[in-house]
């Protein structure tokens, strides 16, 4: 359930404790922000020498105020933290903000000490920031508890790093790009990132959601709460967590990293992920205008050839598409444009803005009305004319002044339009640039920055919808993860297996050779890499060749079973594997990709949340990079790719249902013209 | 042989004609910069209608100055261009700049007047930049003939775009970079970006050479010029030209596109290749400072532990290592720095520098000192302390003043190592970072621009020597491509290959299997596809299969001949493709990549100019992404490469020796652990 959070964002009072005089001291810096909006409620400042701090009297104590405190400050050394808290919870304080440092990241003991205090505070009915945070902020109830200011905008920052918070807010500050909230995490004793992200998805003056996280917390309850939240949410973070050094005894957990988890949860729920400051405020800036478009079809339009072709590559290096222009399109553009512009796609005016400014305008809105278009990247000089004198307002040449005129023209078709326009400009800061980021076109020095936010601006309409299923209710746990039990566990959910016995010697093999027809194959149980051991013999034609094979590889294995298989076909196929191991963040992840010998050269795999809907897996075996092998290469025919996504379904459903299975593989799965059949199964029991 | 352009670049004497008072005309922009530096030389001014130009008495043609002038801008319109030429040459003009337009960008008619006027320029022993060029300047001999003016520096820009270079102009000048030649190379009728990079080359004042460029004209001269440059070159260019509409009739065709023979060129000739202008002033900023680092391995230090995760994150992606530090070297910065300071990589202050700024020059020295660490990126906060107060410039307090010193101790400890220092800084403007600017240590706003810059100064020590090879001497013609006279000719060169007889009838079989014995390999000849039309029977165990496969194929497709082989053992090898395409620029291109069933599909392939030493086709194998495969997965043995790159050099050594041959494949290359065998071979003559 969601928690309430008013306290915490629009408390009634506040009380610093730990404020004081001493400039060298945090507590100094968030009593004089705390003291910015006076008249909105009362601010009481404590400190235990009493006297005056920045010319107001201050109470010795929280107790010492003398009325109810709704929201408490502690910033105070760690050996008073405790009793700082239990002053709060006394004085009836439903949200505590805790600046004070040397918890959980300081070791065990730390980690104990905060937990206590958690739960001290949920005991008492409040919530509590941090511990070790730098504080919170909220521009639209004048609620200023950090040491920085944050420029008033639409934009709520959770951040669990201060500097990368402070390079965000001066990134931002050029776009006009603003803040409604800011929450330093700190620790995340109480209150997680989860439950802020669904506090700011319900809070109307936010329009979108920023987010620099090292530590999840319940990555699973964050990426849901991010795909619910209705309103965009970007994620910085880095690549190392724990799962890096986690053990590679398969393949699956070779393959799968922390980073992969991440970026697969962020696909999964819709959230942008980024990877610098300088992205996050490029995607910000793109989310923060209006429209989006549902294609990937982009226009560039230059004035000068160069811009052009560069701006065409960073488009498509962003993942966009440049497709030459119809031509009615191109007809219609030759009209409006002179003998030298070039109209295929790139556009470029090639001179004529110089005699024309008007045809910027022109250019750019019949870009934006043509069908094939999705979307128009403008690129170049545009606002040149009127950096050099000041433009409109400052007395400029006919020249200046014309492309200011062109830039409220563009504007003007620009609103006309449901389609976005993005622009590079050498003069961004030019009245014209100003003119367009003025009325929500999204302006950017450099070009791949441009290209990069045209495509956060972009809806990858042939991706399945976002969103983080439920997990399964647990079923009856499997009590031994042997090879037929797995296997029975997955043929029952539904996934095709070939005909298969567990044998334990000549006998029993000659039983099951008489079940179903060869030629077969042999496999020795109980084996790690099977294959790569000698433990497996495949295409035996008849009876003779399986008992010759089961001879010889007992008195080389002596394995305790074995188990007899009908041999598939396979010629016509091609072999995946999927894999689901769990998570400590982020719970069941499945493992889709290109299986047999090229597994682990290629690491040619995706990942997403389990369970995996089928459509979703289609998905991901459809944006492998060895992709074309499923739709038939050199006169092979095309696999059953939609059957191969119903057997992850199910086999990652089950997976997500039997939380005692640390990892389950089937490599190979093998997905043919006709439908799919697992080869072979594997289970770790956690 | 290298042109001499001494009279381009430091004239005696200089006529601009078409030079006028209009404002709007390129003529009164490119007079008004003549005249910047009137003592240096005569500057006449030619207008047609005589008067004055720019207060200054104006020649009424070149004839009426009386006097040899040396080099003549030509601006004035189309129709009056050739004789404006044969004024100049008849003037003595040893150089002549071309800004008049009109020529072979608006067609073949354009072309011819272009050509005819460099023949007439070349015959009177002169040279020409352009036409449709936008000037040329040296700032150090104080020569401007372009609209624009170049801040003094010792970067040679060279560029086939005016806007771009203007780009670059305004994004360079925050790093303190300038230019010492400005070209625009225009249409490149006479003196090409070949001449240009040779000539800048010799030039002492010039440090590295920027380049943008759409044509290259001969782009392997270019390349040759760029790698014997003995500095460094940067390449700006887009990625579609002529060879990404080229037919896709064969493998190699298909995948070669012009990107890819650009960055091959590219690498081959150790260019750094960039794809923004903004990348392009990163790289120029990181090469304009000195040392070099011979090693990847970096060590992250930072100030605060989010920039510390997300810079080596960036540095990863850069391409370079972020390894965990000796224990040596973590117990000195242990004493070094205080309890919470992490000091595995990112080393991370937390801290500490607001207590002790001097832990900042003590971290980067004891970093830069470590042996496991071959570069520094630092990366942060450092610079904001004195930024908010102006450092000790100005009144700055305590920490404000300790920092700007920490910056000048940098700079001493930097002076001291071989190491590469490179910082990313909110502040890039405070006093702290431009003390370290000043110095030589790159320092930039954004994470991946440091990043980016550390790897441009990073030499890869495993890459082979850059330089591009001497075509070999054309060798006798080959008649026809058929595929057994393409065998014999690799062969003759020593490529292996398996026995082969090409045969026309049963007889010839039979006597063919009677030479060496089976298994058999049957093709049919004369099919572009063979093996997609069933034209290939593998594993022909015998005679009798052998003659029964040929009649059932000769049967189906009527092939005017087949050849009869010799199987090669499959089973312990990989398969490569090895092409060789002739691209209209670069010339003969090589492309080797893994074969059979996934070369479409992977595109798994690297690119060089052929012929391709083996030690560097050796690097491009080992480049592959497949490249696991050649080193033996799951069980499998390591496969021969050396002898692969071998074959690699004598066939493409034979593609650049036979210019006849427009195409040539080997597919597939079958490398083993005991050597290689090409098992087919295809040429397409031109």
């Amino acid at each position: 359930m969601a928690r309430d959070l008013t306290a915490l964002f629009d408390p009634r009072s506040v009380a610093v404790v730990g404020a004081s005089d001493d400039p060298a001291k945090y507590g100094h810096a968030v009593a004089a922000q705390a003291l910015r909006a006076p008249g909105r409620r009362p601010v009481h400042l404590v400190n235990r020498r009493g006297g005056t701090v920045l010319g107001r009297p201050a109470a010795t104590s929280l107790a010492a105020i003398g009325e109810p405190v709704e929201l408490v400050v502690i910033s105070v050394p760690g050996r008073g933290f405790e009793a700082a808290v239990d002053d709060a919870l006394a004085c009836g304080a439903r949200a505590i903000v805790a600046i004070t440092a040397g918890f959980a990241e300081t070791g065990a003991a730390g980690l104990a000490r905060q937990r206590a205090v958690a739960e001290r505070v949920r005991a008492a009915g409040a919530v509590l920031v941090g511990p070790n945070c730098l504080g919170i902020a909220d521009n639209t109830t004048e609620l200023y508890l950090a040491s920085d200011t944050f420029a008033p905008g639409r934009v709520a920052l959770l951040s669990q790093s201060g500097n990368l918070a402070l390079e965000l807010q001066l990134r931002c500050a050029p776009h006009g790009l603003g803040f409604s909230r800011f929450v330093s995490l700190g620790n995340q004793a109480d209150i997680t990132l989860t439950d802020l992200v669904e506090d700011c998805a319900r809070h109307e003056a936010t329009a979108a959601i920023a987010v620099y996280a090292e530590d999840f917390g319940d990555g699973r309850a964050f990426a849901r709460a991010a795909a619910d939240a209705g309103k965009p949410v970007v994620l910085l973070t880095a690549g190392r967590g724990s799962a890096s050094a986690r053990s590679a005894q398969s393949h699956t957990g070779a393959l799968t990293t922390s980073a992969d988890v991440v970026a697969a949860a962020c696909r999964d729920a819709g959230v942008e992920l980024v990877a610098t400051p300088r992205e996050m405020t490029v995607v910000l800036a793109a989310l923060g205008a209006a429209p989006r478009s549902s294609g990937r079809r982009t226009a560039v339009f230059t004035d000068g050839g160069g811009h052009g072709v560069i701006a065409a590559d960073a488009a498509e290096s962003a993942g966009l598409e440049v497709p030459e222009l119809g031509e009615k399109t191109q007809a219609r553009l030759r009209t409006q444009l002179w003998e030298q512009s070039a109209v295929g796609n790139p556009v470029d005016l090639a001179g004529m803005g110089e005699q024309d400014p008007g045809s910027y305008a022109s250019a750019v809105g019949g870009l934006l009305s043509a069908d094939e278009v999705d979307a128009v990247l403008m690129t170049g000089y545009f606002g040149g004319y009127a950096a050099s004198d000041g433009g409109l307002g400052g007395g400029g040449t006919e020249l200046s002044e014309g492309e200011v005129r062109a830039a409220r023209d563009i504007v003007r078709r620009h609103a006309q339009s449901p389609k976005p326009l993005v622009v590079q400009s050498m003069y961004p800061q030019s009245p014209s640039c100003r003119t367009l980021a003025g009325a929500g076109i999204p302006v950017f020095s450099a070009t791949e920055d441009a290209a990069r936010a045209l495509a956060a601006m972009t809806v990858d309409e042939a991706a399945p919808p976002t969103g983080i299923a439920p997990l399964p209710p647990p079923a009856a746990p499997l009590g031994e993860a042997g090879y037929h039990g797995v296997r029975a566990l997955l043929a029952a959910a539904g996934v095709p297996f070939p005909a298969a016995r567990e044998i334990t010697g000549e006998a029993e093999l000659l039983a099951a050779a008489d079940e179903f027809d060869g030629p077969y194959v042999l496999k020795a149980l109980h084996l790690l890499h099977k294959s790569d051991a000698g433990g497996v013999a495949l295409r035996l034609a008849d009876r003779d060749a399986l008992v010759a094979a089961y001879r010889e590889m007992h008195a080389r294995l002596g394995a305790a079973s074995y188990s007899v298989e009908a041999m598939a076909d396979l010629s016509d196929g091609v072999e995946l594997i999927v894999g689901v191991n769990r998570d400590p963040r982020f719970g069941p992840v499945a493992m889709v990709g290109l299986g047999g010998v090229l597994t682990e050269t290629l690491h040619d795999v995706a990942f997403s949340l389990a369970p995996v809907p089928a459509l979703r897996a289609e998905h991901l075996l459809r944006g492998l990079r060895t992709a074309g092998l499923l739709a038939g290469v050199r006169g092979r025919p095309a696999v059953d790719v939609a059957a191969a996504a119903e057997a992850v379904a199910l086999i990652t459903e089950v997976a997500a249902a039997h939380p005692e299975i640390a990892e389950l593989e089937i490599n190979p799965l093998l997905v043919r013209p006709g439908g799919v059949l697992a080869l072979d199964a594997r289970a770790v029991l956690a």
